[in-house]
């Protein structure tokens, strides 16, 4: 039931910054992406399905250069490409509407299966709003919480450096290609998550940090995580797309209180008049989020990444580790069930039915009716 | 339809510190509280609606010297004796389930009528605190709405001092009787405020600052206001008792935000997670009851209280003052009719109508059934 199970042609499409919509949509016009790659420029063309820029660059001869250049690139250790619905593509991220094609990741990569909860704020955050960030992060961490954010000057530095400082580590997401930091006084910091973290982007090896790419790579922020902490930030900020973003994925937003007179306070008590939740401690996020994460903060043991991954690291990406396990297809039948349903017969959490679901339904196995229902396809 | 038409024989409940429920059930018992007052310390202990120092007060000879010297003071100038039920008596504080049996007022009385917000908060708060209460409390007061405190140090006097700027002026609801200030350090601002604003008691005259006595007298700082502010209030204060009061009688209530590590904000930080409105400035809680308020806010003409207390000044509290009007009764029929039609049909306001409702089952027009419903009764 794997989607995509051929590397050199997802990364044929990534190079060219194909959505997971238009590789689903290219996939079924042509059988395989394989075939989508042999078709002709105007058989292509034809399908309506891609932007002038992506046919342009499919057709560059620059393109096989940049796909061979990516393909060795994951074959070095602590260093993969995470295909949709592939085994170690997070859940959670999966989930959501627009998740990424493909994922590049640099570093602990099994971290990414542990919950995470992502802080984001002011790049000019004050002194305390600084140390706020970096004790939330590193009492979370502690708790075995990762600690996600985008890996920019202010309130993400310190938040990587206190999740840094617990067993949970830190996730960056960044906007740029994975083989550069940016931006360049956070090389250290960069070089130390890629060490003890995991650097994670969606965009192509030699992307430069360009403006219209962060916002889009905050939904990848939010959408790696089960809630987004907003710590000092001002009115119409960047912090506030990511918390916008988290909520319309349906996940919890917190964010810290301040003085009235603080003006990247602002953000953050606009964000609590909307209904996010205000903390005052890891402790009120950990209540808020207990029931969602259940078990899974039991203290970890050592990370054995050469266990976990060893079958990955020499098979790196075939079809075997595409496969996927739908265990909610035994509960869906021809006869419409709904989300509630699901959650009491298969007993998984809503996040995880979510991403099976959009599986199912992206593979042809279920169709989705209106009001939040589905029923079985074949 | 008045309640209680003779202010001597409520003055003598007053000071045994009845309460408007035993006041009712002794006039329902003895046909009037005239009555009531000539019935023998045998006949009066029967009844078992009187607590044994009630008793001994009522045959305390003391007691009518007690009632001459009230008479005597609410016969002075902008000295007011205000009986449950009466033309003046606030109205949204009569719909609350205990309010004053009797509310002696110094100053300017007709205050009372316009609407308020209660703004309490901490003794010992910060001097930004103290700015923030002063300039919430001038903004509002500009805006027509009276400025309702406890007359405490700290955040209440800044309101207090807030209010007098503004033409809404200041309503201190003290937990003394109405012959002292209290606390000494207040003694210019308390008559500042019987010059300019308001001063209200349920206490008889005489009563010392007693600390059982500040709780209950929160009830009514909420009980006369549309909504209650906290700026700065430590965990456990009485402050938090007031907005938890508030939120009982179903008013808003709204906090002011501050640093986690500031443990002045730790009370507001409560209540907001309890379900407070965060508020930044004055204008949000305008927002936020401008449904309330609706017209109510119209700058004022300058006050008239020769005019408008012209009457009154010459009849003090005879029966003619005590008559109430109820327009809401003639909506209520043998079949039981339920608060949303109420407001529907009389076009009033919802405390308005709990305020006529609470009248006429007091007086038994109606009955109130299960469910909030009610059916007239004669």
């Amino acid at each position: 039931m794997s989607i995509f199970s051929d590397l050199p042609s997802l990364l044929a499409l990534h190079v060219s910054h194909f959505s997971l919509k238009q590789a689903l949509a290219l996939q079924t016009h042509f059988g395989s992406l394989e075939q989508a790659l042999q078709a002709s420029q105007a058989e292509l063309t034809n399908t309506q399905l891609l932007k002038p820029a992506q046919l342009k660059k499919l057709f560059d001869q620059n393109r096989h250069q940049q796909v061979d250049q990516a393909m060795t690139w994951g074959e070095q250790a602590e260093q993969n490409w995470l295909p949709f619905g592939s085994e170690h593509y997070p859940k959670l991220l999966q989930s959501i509407d627009d998740a990424p094609l493909l994922l590049g990741t640099r570093g602990r990569v099994e971290l990414l299966q542990d919950p995470q909860l992502a802080i984001v704020g002011s790049r000019h955050a004050s002194k305390q709003g600084l140390m706020i960030a970096k004790d939330f992060a590193q009492h979370l961490s502690h708790q075995g919480l990762g600690i996600t954010s985008g890996l920019a000057l202010g309130i993400d530095t310190a938040a990587h450096q206190g999740g840094l400082l617990g067993i949970g580590k830190t996730i960056a997401v960044v906007a740029t290609g994975l083989d550069r930091i940016y931006p360049a006084s956070n090389q250290a910091l960069g070089r130390q998550i890629v060490e003890e973290g995991v650097m994670v982007s969606e965009f192509p090896l030699g992307t430069k940090p360009l403006t219209y790419h962060f916002p889009k790579r905050n939904r990848i922020i939010s959408g790696l995580s089960v809630g987004t902490l907003v710590v000092e930030a001002a009115l119409k900020s960047g912090s506030l797309i990511t918390a916008k973003t988290a909520m319309n994925q349906g996940r919890e937003v917190f964010a810290v209180p301040g003085s009235i007179h603080n003006p990247q306070a602002k953000g953050c008590h606009q964000l609590i008049k909307q209904g996010a939740k205000l903390v005052e401690s890891g402790q009120d996020i950990l209540e808020e989020l207990s029931s969602q994460l259940q078990n899974a903060l039991m203290p970890r043991s050592p990370p054995q990444t050469q266990d976990l991954f060893a079958t990955e690291t020499h098979e790196k990406l075939t079809g075997k580790n595409l496969s996927l396990s739908h265990p909610i297809l035994e509960y869906i039948g021809y006869e419409a069930i709904g989300m509630d349903e699901l959650v009491v017969l298969s007993k998984c959490p809503v996040y995880d039915i979510q991403s099976q679901l959009m599986l199912l339904e992206l593979s042809g196995h279920v169709e989705k009716l209106s009001a939040g229902r589905w029923r079985r396809l074949n």
